[in-house]
């Protein structure tokens, strides 16, 4: 089978074509590389000794997308690509809209005139907004995300939802992420975030490496066990294969299917900072803020449904993730480019 | 001032460019006449003496886009390009998605681009899902609409929040229509839907006049006086009406405005219908089906809002728009291609 993916030289992308290849199948990478480098793709060749297509350009450009169609048997897209930092997505929502939404039904339409009708999508817990209990189930409402980003992926959601509804041959699978972290466990492969990061992990990394002074931790009054804020996080490996697991469901059935990924382990921004001061043997400063507007106290994942219908669980906990991720940062402190 | 009109060429948007023109604005239409005709800009031009530009093209067509603005020194832009049909938006998702929500996106990004920030959005009532009261006052919740026609409003009203939030020039008017109906007096414009129209009053008006054979109303047994559907019918040179007072507020001032564009008055189907045979002196056949999915039963306008901030008003009553109607429907059995 030959797989489209978008996206796919990106952090999860990446992670995931790399297990796509080493589980046989075919890859075509669709990727802008505007916040992603083809040395990840580099970096999967070396690794599994099997490479991928790349192809440098745009989801929201329909011509390459037929063009791509055209050239390639493409059997299911695996779809990544996408803008994904929340606070950048308040500053700058037209670009949110234009690139996840618009991008998702350019892609749409272009699946549809190949022929094409097996899709998975990279959603994220936040659809959920502020849930009443924990642990989140996928039969939970989808709430009002507090930011463009996390709007962007509800409105794919639906649309998703009104397609699969239109025409009953889209197999549709909605990834719904918790925290993805961690990395390669070769140390050749990991989050490389252009700039500033913006989330828990790789700043903590940048700390840790020197590049960046104290990590900010927002919020140490929240009702949790410490009082700063608790989250899922899932080894980006443990990811990747849930997405071959839903790859192979949809292959065997039509509709639309929702799945959390995530351990269904909540951990705390201190937790991760002291597994990570393990990890690294040495102490990440930190300084402690406000809270942040539109943070929740806890969020964390029910992962029964992908459990009990793709039979894939994560495997990995938080001391494989922060020693994966330290690994891959001190190879490389400056990422792909270093 | 110069004013873009998308969609200028359709039913509301032709009717809004007539009154734009009398006002003294100048006026380029941008449509791609895909449900609508040049013909109505030269009834326009027919009865006011003035004209708009003309340009057939689509509101998705970002290099047309920023031509026009280059070409144009446009001052704002009244957004009514736009599928409508919520039937058809059941079965084409992608097409409603990428036509409304894609191309309002477009057009943000070539108004951002170009120093453009006055914006008029044609919205509905629709986005406030099944209300628990009535009247419609503009801050009850919006709800979840059952369809992507109504899902691709809401979803372009929250990204013009977003967007309002994000760069405080813009200006944005959120026009909530009730349920436009009628003609212009002159019995020379009016609405003209391409094959078998989807809102009542066209359907009766082309049953009226032979070209349909007997009305289906579906659902006698709501909890309404006559079991009917009761909607707030709005003339349409009244709503055009209300497009120029919501212009000329925002012109005065920035941020994101919503208005409910409706008389506030709720008749049911059977009301029209008697009201149309008054109007054109025959009976209309009809037969009784049972309700529709995703129907409510009644909606109407709490519209004081758009009178005490806009100081606009409907002024004319179900008698003066079906006589209206009526006198386009006899005028032009054959819509504008007649």
């Amino acid at each position: 089978m030959k797989i489209l993916v978008t996206g796919g030289a990106g952090y999860i992308g990446s992670h995931t074509t790399l297990a796509l290849l080493e589980a046989g199948y075919e890859v075509v990478v669709l990727d802008n590389l505007c916040n992603s480098s083809d040395a990840a793709l580099h970096a999967v060749e070396a690794i599994c000794g099997k490479s991928a297509w790349m192809i440098r350009g745009d989801v929201c450009d329909r011509p390459l997308l037929d063009r791509i169609f055209r050239e390639h048997q493409i059997d299911a897209v695996l779809h990544f690509a996408g803008l994904k930092a929340v606070g950048e997505s308040v500053r700058k929502p037209l670009e949110y809209y234009e690139t996840n939404v618009g991008g998702s039904i350019t892609l749409c339409q272009a699946m549809a005139a190949a022929g094409v009708f097996r899709l998975v999508f990279s959603s994220s817990a936040t659809v959920y907004g502020e849930p009443e209990e924990m642990p989140i189930r996928e039969d939970f409402p989808t709430g009002n995300p507090t930011n463009p980003y996390g709007q962007s992926k509800l409105i794919v959601e639906n649309v998703l939802r009104d397609l699969s509804l239109a025409e009953p041959r889209w197999s549709i699978a909605l990834l719904r992420y918790f925290n993805p972290i961690g990395a390669h466990t070769s140390g050749h492969m990991g989050e490389d975030p252009n700039g500033i990061p913006n989330n828990l992990v790789p700043y903590i990394s940048q700390v840790a490496v020197g590049s960046l002074r104290e990590l900010s931790i927002f919020g140490n009054d929240y009702p949790t066990a410490d009082g700063t804020g608790v989250r899922d996080y899932i080894h980006v490996v443990d990811l990747a294969d849930g997405h071959l697991k839903a790859l192979q469901s949809i292959s065997e059935r039509t509709g639309i299917h929702t799945w959390n990924l995530g351990t269904g382990d909540g951990y705390s921004v201190l937790q991760v900072l002291h597994a990570f001061e393990q990890a690294c043997g040495r102490p990440v400063p930190y300084r402690m803020m406000p809270r942040r507007a539109g943070d929740i106290a806890e969020s964390f994942a029910d992962a029964s449904k992908a459990a009990k219908e793709l039979g894939w669980k994560a495997t990995r906990n938080l001391q494989d993730m922060v020693a994966d991720t330290w690994r891959w940062q001190s190879n490389h402190p400056n990422g792909y480019s270093g």
